[in-house]
């Protein structure tokens, strides 16, 4: 996640620095800097490396009934390995920065660590270093992740072209609606592996999502993937973000859209629109992005030989039409470009 | 600054993962991991990587009334900065993580950027990304940086030998009493480039630290150097770190530690010993290390034509000995290890 992303006013403090960054980045072996999920920067004539930092605080982006410490810890971990993902890289090597509440027993702290590096294990990413203070306030972790990539090669934003094919790696709004279920409960998420298993399953969509690190080196090395984005804020959000940095716009099919049998069942549930939590929904990390359309089957194909999934859902449009919905009526809505908010979006 | 200097209780958290992170570490190209300045990886034949995270939190770290808003941010880019230098690397990118207090207005996070990019900007680090995010408690800034140094040559913590000069980059103890000053004073900070010259520059070595990049990279150079460090912590606990780090002793020669004109008459004014602040205050960011006895003054002519200082201040001894002050009456004083407390040392 980038600087510019986070806050509007982040772009106003940056951009009193910009002729200063430009300048470096041109000189300094920065391929691509501040905008996109990572940063590339030159190693070699081979090489390229991603660098990527992640920062998760309590009560923003959660809170101490929705997520289990272990939870916790891994998800951060896994949050900045995705931004890896979605440029296409291995992830390597890890920092993480702990802020721990001075209230903290060492027993939480360790569980926190636990989810951290199991998450580090899961995807062969080394931890090298990092940094714990303690502090009056929450919890909050820092995650700085280094990936690999082939020279040239980072799967940017910015490379969709009108006619290509949107596609998305796997089923969204599960991590949206787990956190719905973890709110209303209003009970420890302690015991979230024993509820039911539809609804355990969207819990664990929101408290131990899986970064696509296989579908982005898949899409990379195919040659074929021409934008790729990761969806941490909701469909709408990414999609919009593609659209504006390729300057293209994108339709998004409904019917093409998965919604998966524990999204729709808890959606009836508590009377809303599933598709809500997948537009406006977040932290889902599957991958968002555009491939030509015409070797998609290709591509589709060597998904599924390596046991992965590639939905397509849409397609690339010429810019000004922005970005739409084209409903299973036949009409077609302009989609809001509105983000996720931790914990508001999501309440009913 | 590495996890596992932090707390103690670190040791443990990561001590679980240890067989893990062994096997990580040998396989997935780290030459250093968690334990010095910062962590060293493979990039190619010719180079390695130097990677380094450092936070500071309010309160715990800097206090509204001690540090002006640019201030926390341009130490904050030193102190990650430092780490690198520490290594004998060239400082190249950073990334940025900044939680801010909800309550804070848009010129005061602007304030803590330009501090940030002032410093990068004198290092010549690209900064290539970072996070921003929002909090009830105080603000958290962690800093990566990445640097470079030439393969198989960073300089750690493990390689003095018994005879090594022991030697640092500048005066110590300044930032301390700048602290001290600080605090006693209880004004804001604003006004501090306005006080009488000799107790600025105390507070400006407090404020603006400068990591001392230029000697890491004249030292790496020489050749000569087998062990390095950076005084973050005060000279005691940072010649211990060595010692214990290279299985030696060190003896310190108290009339060979400079003492400036103005840390001096301050302490004196407030009825403390200079040598506290030099020994057990912190964040000087000067670098601590040791160097070939033989060749020793060669090294300070090299330094001199570069305009830089180097200090010899000591010896390195076998290891039982441990870390040691040879007082001006010829008397030897074993020197405790304790560490810089931020806001407890250096008070009355």
């Amino acid at each position: 996640v980038s600087l510019t992303d986070e806050f509007g006013l982040i772009r106003r403090l940056t951009s009193g620095g910009q002729a200063f960054l430009q300048q470096q980045q041109a000189s300094g072996g920065v391929k691509v800097g501040i905008g996109d999920d990572a940063a590339v920067v030159e190693v070699n004539a081979g090489t390229e490396w991603v660098l990527t930092c992640d920062t998760m605080t309590e009560e923003i982006h959660f809170k101490a009934i929705t997520m289990r410490d272990e939870d916790i810890g891994y998800k951060a971990m896994a949050s900045a390995v995705s931004d890896v993902a979605a440029m296409g890289g291995t992830p390597r090597f890890a920092m993480i920065s702990i802020t721990v509440p001075k209230i903290w027993s060492a027993e939480r702290l360790e569980r926190v660590y636990q989810g951290l590096y199991a998450c580090a294990h899961r995807w062969n990413v080394a931890v090298v270093g990092g940094d714990t203070t303690s502090s009056a306030g929450g919890l909050t972790i820092s995650v700085s992740v280094i990936g690999e990539v082939e020279a040239g090669r980072a799967l940017l934003r910015s490379g969709a072209k009108p006619g290509d094919a949107v596609f998305v790696t796997g089923p969204l709004g599960g991590s949206a609606a787990g956190l719905d279920f973890l709110l209303r409960q209003e009970l420890p998420s302690a015991d979230w592996t024993e509820q039911e298993e539809g609804v355990a399953r969207l819990v664990q969509a929101h408290c131990r999502p899986d970064p696509q690190v296989e579908a982005g080196r898949l899409l990379q090395l195919s040659g074929l993937c021409h934008s790729l984005n990761d969806v941490s804020d909701g469909l709408a959000s990414e999609a919009w973000e593609l659209a504006e940095a390729s300057d293209v716009g994108i339709d998004l099919i409904e019917e093409r859209i998965r919604i998966t049998d524990e999204l729709y069942r808890y959606a009836n549930e508590v009377k809303k629109d599933p598709l809500d939590y997948i537009l406006y929904g977040g932290e889902d990390y599957q991958l968002l992005g555009t491939a030509d359309a015409a070797r998609i089957t290709e591509l589709q194909l060597r998904f599924r030989e390596a046991g992965l999934v590639l939905d397509v859902i849409g397609y690339v449009t010429p810019a000004p039409a922005g970005v739409r919905l084209v409903r299973d009526d036949g009409t077609v809505a302009r989609i809001e470009k509105k983000g996720y908010n931790h914990f508001s979006s999501s309440r009913g």
